[in-house]
């Protein structure tokens, strides 16, 4: 099959989701995309496994990247799309092949963009980490993902999120004395010890920073705890798990800093670590972006794939059709009016 | 086979220890212990599953209870007894067979004991609390029990244990609100709730009161805590389980009315809760025998099975041969003088 990237934005939307793409199953999708972008004699495609990236080469003095995930989460009876009051009811009509369809669309609507284009339509979002293929590429080709400032396309209402907050998990172990609770004394309650560690999180301030213009929230806080073997044994070690979740103005290495001097004189070890990334705001491309969609910006908290950009140095920003919230949902769905919105917001500022 | 309960206690104790009995398996050597006890024409003789009981009906105006439990934990090729340099090795050379023949002894040798007497031998005492065969006579049979003053043969170091501590478990469930842990001001950390509950259990002082002569000490512990249910949620309940170890002076109803004063507020669920024993120091016969066995007397912290003699209205005591440090080790050894000492002393006081 082939795809028609030069006709209705709503019904290539439709089309995409037809063609089924959860996480490890995305060569056939991968397939029809990289046909249709090898058919438009502008871009220089290239592939990675299930990604494909394709990009202009004009000389202009700024490059955007505009970057996608094909794969869906499974499939709940909410296949092929149905529409209805113009609206797309079925498995990826929000996360993401609305934006996917919009960035095929300016592939091969604009062969002369205002600034170099690199699209990137990657595998395997929706799974662990590690198997990202925007993960994938960022170790193995890092000069395909090349830009000055990127825009993911996942759903976000189309308002603009900017950046995106790094995530930090560490655990630390309370050491404690095992003793028969019928004599308590001889021990030390590694349980009760871990009341110190609760004590500095109930009265942590988090940070509120300003970055790039736009404010960010930090949280610090236990997400899980363990301690004890037996009804009648003072338990000799506890353990907490503890997220901190800070804004990029922080890099890993101070995030880490932060807390290590936070738990000074606790057991400490670093179990996760994920910087966030700057919304890069401040750069020219990003203004003029933010000004054509005309969005609200707002800082975005959770950790998302605009991070893998930071570890790049590229600043980069969500933005998307649909609404995150019915995303994953078994009726998800998105007014087709949202795509073609996005869809002209973006023609308008590369066009 | 038959038992000879007229020769030598050690020899009694090596024959006791060569009938095997773990949990369960109690048949054989209730059967034989029957069997010595029915020839003895001065005892009334009970049976109930595998407990022997065997009393004296002299009239006399108090009663003394002796018991001891006849099963072991599992052998560990450490059957039948050997005997070097006059100590006994082996599984239930310690807890509890010594205490068993003592007991044995004292019923074939003391015709017209100066208190009535009422030998209780009784299975499952190893294993689950629900299966022991004590509380199963407390359940079916409370007037085999009766009497004014019982002593219980568990190993002691042939040192008197007075009375024993009450135990209690209660659960308290913190909620909270779950949210993302990205957004972690929405929600609210239960595992932070927790703090407060450990705040009062820091702070805590135990009690340390005098009950019939002896001093007590109690105490308070958190013995498990568990909450969080993934790295990136804010925990919408996390519970902690509290043991409290309380001294004779306060019964059951009490001990919960002070932990539901001392925790107002949290939502409490009492999950075990096992009165103490007092130890009736102040009853003659329990002076007479602390005299005549000349041991040290203290409180008995841990709960045992003299608390199952309380619920009767029943004072005791723990007093046996054996170090309990030794008991249920696969190296089970007890100096053949321990039991005849005990065995003396105890003869002494009923002669």
């Amino acid at each position: 099959m082939s795809l028609d990237l030069t006709g209705d934005v709503v019904a290539l939307t439709t089309a995409l989701c037809d063609i089924p793409s959860v996480s490890g199953d995305e060569q056939a999708i991968a397939d029809v995309v990289e046909g249709a972008l090898r058919a438009l004699p502008h871009l220089e495609v290239l592939r990675d496994g299930d990604a494909v990236v394709a990009r202009t080469a004009l000389g202009r003095p700024a490059r955007v990247v505009l970057a996608g995930h094909l794969d869906t989460v499974p499939i709940k009876d909410n296949l092929p799309v149905t529409i209805k009051d113009d609206i797309l009811y079925g498995r990826g009509t929000v996360d993401m092949k609305g934006g996917v369809a919009v960035m095929l669309t300016i592939a091969a609507s604009l062969p002369e963009p205002r600034h170099d284009l690199t699209f990137v339509f990657y595998d395997h979002e929706e799974v662990a980490s590690r198997l990202n293929g925007l993960g994938r590429l960022v170790r193995t080709h890092p000069d395909w993902l090349a830009g000055d400032f990127a825009i993911l396309g996942e759903p976000s209402n189309a308002s603009v999120e900017g950046g995106c907050q790094g995530t930090m998990r560490i655990q630390i172990t309370v050491p404690g004395v095992a003793a028969h609770s019928a004599r308590s004394w001889r021990g030390v309650n590694a349980i009760h010890g871990v009341g110190a560690v609760l004590d500095l999180l109930r009265a942590y301030e988090p940070r509120q920073p300003v970055v790039d213009g736009l404010r960010y929230r930090e949280g610090l806080n236990a997400v899980k705890v363990e301690g004890g073997i037996a009804g009648n044994v003072i338990p000799d070690e506890c353990r907490i798990w503890i997220n901190y979740r800070f804004a990029p103005d922080r890099d890993g290495a101070q995030a880490e800093a932060h807390l290590r001097e936070l738990f000074a004189g606790f057991e400490i070890e670093v179990q996760d670590l994920a910087p966030g990334a700057r919304p890069g705001l401040d750069k020219p491309a990003a203004r003029e972006f933010v000004e054509a969609v005309g969005g609200v910006v707002e800082a975005k908290l959770g950790w998302t794939d605009v991070a893998r950009f930071a570890q790049l140095g590229i600043p980069a920003v969500n933005y998307g059709p649909g609404d995150p919230l019915l995303a994953h949902t078994d009726h998800e769905h998105c007014p087709a009016q949202d795509i073609r919105d996005s869809l002209a917001k973006l023609l308008k500022w590369l066009g």
